[in-house]
């Protein structure tokens, strides 16, 4: 990567398998938005996030981050409302003021309480801290299970199709990442019953099935 | 706490101390919107927020929730967002797309990136996981700094008096909360000379005053 950042093109900086470019994708599809994929391995080379060049794309050296309309954004949310708000055609935000809270109200409930508590890094210093490469799993799981047990009552009282009513939102936007993540972690599903049929219809959608890691160009195996 | 949730007021359910009920209360009093303070004790009776009353006003059995306009709304983050478009009177984002996508940054490396990495209930669980108390502190101050890197990087491109230029914005009323954690986890602040300033002067502000913990009914002590 050239220090000098080309500004001109819409370019995503992505990794297949991270959660949060995942969000981002399906709003880039919903949005109707052509882009350049970058990819950035989390893993190889000690992490290509944690260079020098990338820190000036996004100085939390972290994926994804986006650089449209002459500007650079990182963190994913930040992206989806900013996406939102630039081109409000297929809106992924109801208009009922009311509404928009409980949608946000959902969607910080993955992006604050559940992603960032699991994430690859912290999972890490989990290992590192305890000294036990089990106790990573363990960890994950409390924190999704703690997320989900919060989210599936507010689908109670608001889901319809999707996350809110009948409309695709923000708050679908992050579901199948966090469903994906809940699997790998043995997540006992079955006290989820509306994560999981949202989530089913979800995966029938082509803006979803477009953002999926294995349809990503630095996909290494099926998932 | 009754069932029968009342709905006719304005009600913040809020912890003198939490990070979180204290970016809302900033915001609240930037909104000039009076409310009842309903104090919810972390560590009282186990900790108030998980009696299944509690679970009612915010399923995620977390503080802040508010009642306002008859409904409630939980997660400070989509709290904030909720009463910027209800009330744009005194506005805490700017008008320009993409310096809201900066706040919105900011915003998220706080409210995604740190805050959820140390709060009560995610320390607990790093003493239970490591067995030993004193692995918290370590902990804490490993995220904090790690996201002030990141942030210190983005106020040196866009900050003036305040995080974004010179207009107080969403990513100013995450700030005081997180600089008094990093404080008292000893973190060394002399790496962050900007979030320093802007905090200092932060706390010059009367709506930032009102909303200090010391400040609330529920104060234990003065901090």
């Amino acid at each position: 990567m050239s220090t000098e950042i080309d500004k001109s093109k819409v370019v995503l900086y992505s990794y297949w398998r991270s959660s949060c470019s995942w969000r981002v994708r399906i709003a880039l599809a919903y949005k109707k938005i052509k882009y350049e994929y970058h990819a950035i391995h989390l893993l190889k080379d000690g992490g290509q996030q944690k260079t020098d060049e990338y820190a000036h794309i996004n100085p939390m050296k972290a994926i994804p981050a986006l650089i449209i309309d002459g500007h650079i954004i990182g963190q994913s949310l930040a992206i989806m409302e900013y996406l939102e708000e630039y081109r409000p055609e297929n809106p992924l935000l109801p208009k009922d003021l009311y509404a928009r809270a409980i949608v946000r109200q959902m969607m910080q409930i993955i992006g604050s309480d559940i992603q960032p508590l699991q994430n690859l890094k912290v999972l890490q210093t989990v290992a590192e801290f305890t000294g036990q490469e089990e106790k990573k799993a363990e960890w994950a799981k409390r924190w999704i299970a703690n997320g989900f047990n919060g989210l599936e009552k507010l689908l109670e009282k608001h889901s319809g199709q999707f996350c809110y009513g009948d409309q695709v939102s923000f708050a679908d936007l992050c579901l199948p990442a966090q469903v994906y993540n809940a699997n790998r972690f043995n997540v006992d599903m079955s006290h989820y019953p509306l994560i999981q049929k949202i989530n089913k219809h979800l995966a029938t959608i082509p803006e979803f099935i477009e953002a999926l890691p294995s349809n990503q160009p630095d996909a290494e195996v099926q998932c």
